[in-house]
């Protein structure tokens, strides 16, 4: 099979390797659709250690190929899902409600860094009675590889951000967290919607997803600017989805005395200088402020529920798909979303195959 | 009447003030007990701006000398509490549930800074309707004074940490808000009490009040410690009860995955940089680790709940009182908190009278 | 100044009754538009004791005509809401969050039971500084009606239900209260949304605010479809809307094992037999299920957050709006809500006057 | 080896049995110490069926005697505890964070009813990963046995009754649950615990473990005598652990608006007629009271806490051992808890063996 692998520094490239083996308690699956995320970017530029030839990618859907053993309640040929987190279910963590740090800091997430990525013709799924979710009929691949990922990351970061039915959130920054998460504090009962984007297409973007307002943040002082909407005291939460210094220090002083911020953004991959809390904003400590880090949850209770949203009609995060190519043109969808360039968003890989 | 006033940068003095006149809603007590807080140390380095002749405090218990037209349910002659915030309740942040905040950052905090503290024969009780509390006979005055502040504060810090029922958690500092987190934690179920403290005789009082094992930072890496005892994920919860950088960010550090880091002490005070988040130890802010400040609580409901703890015996602070003074001596204890003198942890300050 | 009162079972009149009068803390206002609730029907009907004369109503909007002393940050003429519960504020209910239950059982609720109701040319608002809010230009005195009480009941059942967010909820009945807690359960993310209705009309009107499948109770066994539709174990959540032990009991059956009953509907008005929670249902009181009472919060915070949705468009209530009365029909309004003539859902009642 | 079985309705014996076989998940224990739960005595009454044979009990310790291949981090002796519930951590309910409820209602609850019991001299643990803890040294079998169970339950029925900080309880009959129930009141904070009991024996145990007043139901009305200890509105929390429909209903009315009845008690064992909830207690459907039932939860991660809390000596359920048997004598133990003879509260069952 083909697979898109980790070359050195910044290099990606399609190589062959065999159809990978089932354990007892995985699943082998043959894959339909693919995405790319702006986290295997900061892989491959050197954020996370990994082996030159480790396959990369953790947004994959498709049919099972074969069952291990022990899995039960699926039939080969099922269209499943299964989360960019990969929880065993079995842990301290995950027994206490924290599957996303699954024996340890950031330990959901195997793909890539634990274990060979999805961006393959098959792939393994690791613990899949815990993990593995069909695919409703009436949900298409590229709906239920957001479901995956960035969807519940963006729904995530809203539950996290504590916003009361009504209340106004921020959310800084508009790439494909950011819009989710904008998506996901509509979804979830925010009163008004204020998001920061520069380029006019994500503006447009931005508000066709949920957004009440949109602020340019290189044309306006955001924090003035909310102020100026929404009074002096601030907003109720916070969504940071950049993972700048800049934009989390914001956050801490959009929010309001008593208000939260939910960090949805990926630091430290430049720099590992402390994330700086503004001290006054922070009323000293004291003035009943909540900053919560946080990953998309993992598990098939979860996604099931993601995926009922997009069946339903709830959400629909389909907007965000800007590219689409075909498994054979991956290296260049990685190079594109290396560069950020034309305009790119998210994209949609397809296999082929006419026996799907 | 006398009254306890700032009188420039670190001095402070007794001074002649009228009896205060009471407002509709307002009520006028005999102060018959109080006490210093350290904050009241740091407001008058400069902290907080207030006018000199300002009266200090936010410490006292007394009986009730004067009633306003609207305030009803009580008795001239009654023995009444007050807690160290005095929210409106009307406000929308009172409205929200963070009194802590009335009417604004930090707002529900107005001894002293927004109008007269009470280290004075007589003080005046603001929107007393929501404030006052009667003082059961059984909790002496002493008693009830932690109550009213530093009792609240250590028990709503280990409310803020998220302590799991037999849980493990850390206590930063041993100074009178830590001792009273140490209370706290172990009233609210916390398996394992970890605290740190240098001088002996905190240490000492630290294991009297709670603590499991009390780690001397000046003798041990408290980080590495703490692992050795718990394990290398670390704590379920920590509470900061300095106020200093370097707390802080081991707070960030000690806590597991998915913990919570409640911030008690007051940062800021000497230097307004902003207050460091360890970028790796906050899982590049996405490890599940929560970060909230907090004030303790103030209104008649709490404080009667944490009278009701003192009634019941389940909790004592008393062995935190170290010194014990008459007003006239009020000067005295003062600069003795602002030294740092004698050992001091807290002075009680009694008030002359027969009447009483 | 005209009232509708209350003039003996089942009995209602406009009389005539002097302009009320403002004390310090309340204000007047000048009434624009009122609606009747199901609720005045059950106090008119001998729910609730009431004497003969007083004026009913707890949903009205208008603008200040007269204002308290004590009451700042308003003007005369400033068009205003004020909610179906007036809580204090002061209470120790108030104090920890129960402001519903203001000084006893049910207390928040205070128009007609405690003091005069509100479907009159003028009504007085107790503890105005807590309760009077502004209605944004923009929100319709018709939005805001529905803000006062019935679409703020309807939140706070899906609130209260505790939907996991793409969780699975049933709504049983579909009066005013049932379609505002659909509008609630969309509001807040629930992916699958059931309710129940046997009327064409409110079958289709429920549809249209919201809810996914509709089910008629009269040709179909709730439980059983409900199964059918999500599988035996039953939904997250259900909310009970009508008021009776069937439905009550239905709700605690269709809920899986850790899910939650929301209790919306008033149960006891005509029999006052203990409400039956079925015992296998209930696990024998150990399947982790809960069940939760609730009335709408008041206070101008939470009213704020209503209009804020309102105004952003996120819910729209109007829908619900059945009929359309001048306050000289407003006997003929109330005996249609009565007799639940002509498929009446809501009505609204405009008040005369150029001045406005 | 040796196993009490069910032999018929109210009939047990001890019964030769192979030493059981260790599938790859799991892992045998060698007993070293049970305990007999009132559920247990239900049981073979006739409230679960369950085959003639079927070994009974789910409450021991002991040692590793053989593992299954997938079991890793532990060695053979080592000296565990697993808890009365062994959920499975891979179904939706579990990974819902109800384990309780494993594969649905009460499915948690494997022992006995859906597999062998552990009375017996080796018993088999199933989802060992998930369930198997390690006991520390320094707790003994006894106390590690009250973790696997009955401490576990009261300290959940404490968590779910939500009491405030120093609020106030009533626990509604004190047998092995309702005394442990008092424990984990005691333990998160409670401000008064009024607990009830018949026997004086009971009555002074109750002090003994937490309560502060302990009344006697046969001797006053306990609703009112509660009203007159704390104010005519009732206690925050309630729990009941008897298993009634009147101390059930008691609970309702005990509580304030706003408060909350954990039901700890298992109902419908005698009769399946509904739990009545009294109507004007429960305001109509409308004072914003909770109630909810539990089960203690399962798996390691719980377990782990609640035997630090043993270990820490911050609580001490082995007053509640009341007997003590080899266990030869187990028939004689069980046929006391059947009679309730003896003032038999808990009785400690030992297993023979030099080699332990």
């Amino acid at each position: 099979m083909k697979a898109l692998v980790f070359l050195g520094t910044n290099k990606v490239g399609l190589v062959d390797k065999p159809i990978p083996q089932c354990g007892p308690g995985d699943v082998v699956i043959r894959t339909t659709m693919s995405s790319i995320c702006t986290s295997d970017v900061h892989t491959i530029a050197g954020a996370i250690a990994i082996p030159v030839g480790r396959t990369l990618g953790h947004e994959s859907v498709g049919r099972i190929y074969q069952m291990g053993s022990r899995v039960t309640g699926f039939n080969e040929g099922d269209r499943v899902a299964v989360g960019a987190l990969t929880p065993c279910g079995q842990c301290d963590y995950c027994q206490r409600g924290y599957s996303t740090q699954c024996g340890g800091a950031l330990g959901g997430f195997k793909w890539t860094t634990q274990r060979e990525g999805n961006l393959s013709e098959y792939f393994v799924v690791n613990d899949a009675s815990y993990n593995l979710t069909p695919i409703p009929d009436s949900v298409t691949d590229e709906q239920a590889l957001y479901a995956t990922d960035v969807l519940s990351t963006g729904i995530a970061a809203a539950e996290h951000a504590n916003i009361p039915v009504g209340g106004t959130v921020v959310v800084l920054a508009q790439g494909p967290v950011g819009l989710c998460a904008t998506i996901g504090a509509r979804l979830l009962g925010a009163g008004l919607i204020i998001t920061t984007a520069t380029k006019p297409e994500r503006q447009a973007l931005s508000k066709r997803v949920g957004a009440d307002v949109v602020l340019d943040p290189h044309r306006c002082d955001v924090v003035e600017e909310v102020r100026a909407l929404v009074g002096p005291e601030g907003v109720d939460s916070a969504i940071e989805a950049l993972g700048t210094h800049e934009t989390f220090e914001q956050a801490v002083r959009l929010i309001k005395p008593g208000g939260t911020v939910a960090n949805a953004g990926y630091h430290g991959w430049k720099s590992q200088a402390p994330l700086p809390i503004p001290i006054i904003s922070f009323g000293m400590g004291m003035n009943a402020k909540t900053i919560r880090g946080l990953l998309a949850p993992g598990g098939r209770e979860h996604l099931t529920r993601m995926l009922r949203l997009l069946q339903s009609g709830r959400v629909n995060p389909t907007p965000l798909t800007s590219h689409r190519f075909d498994f054979s043109e991956a290296e260049r969808a990685f190079q594109l979303m290396v560069r950020k360039g034309e305009e790119i968003i998210k994209p949609m890989i397809s296999y082929e195959g006419d026996e799907w």
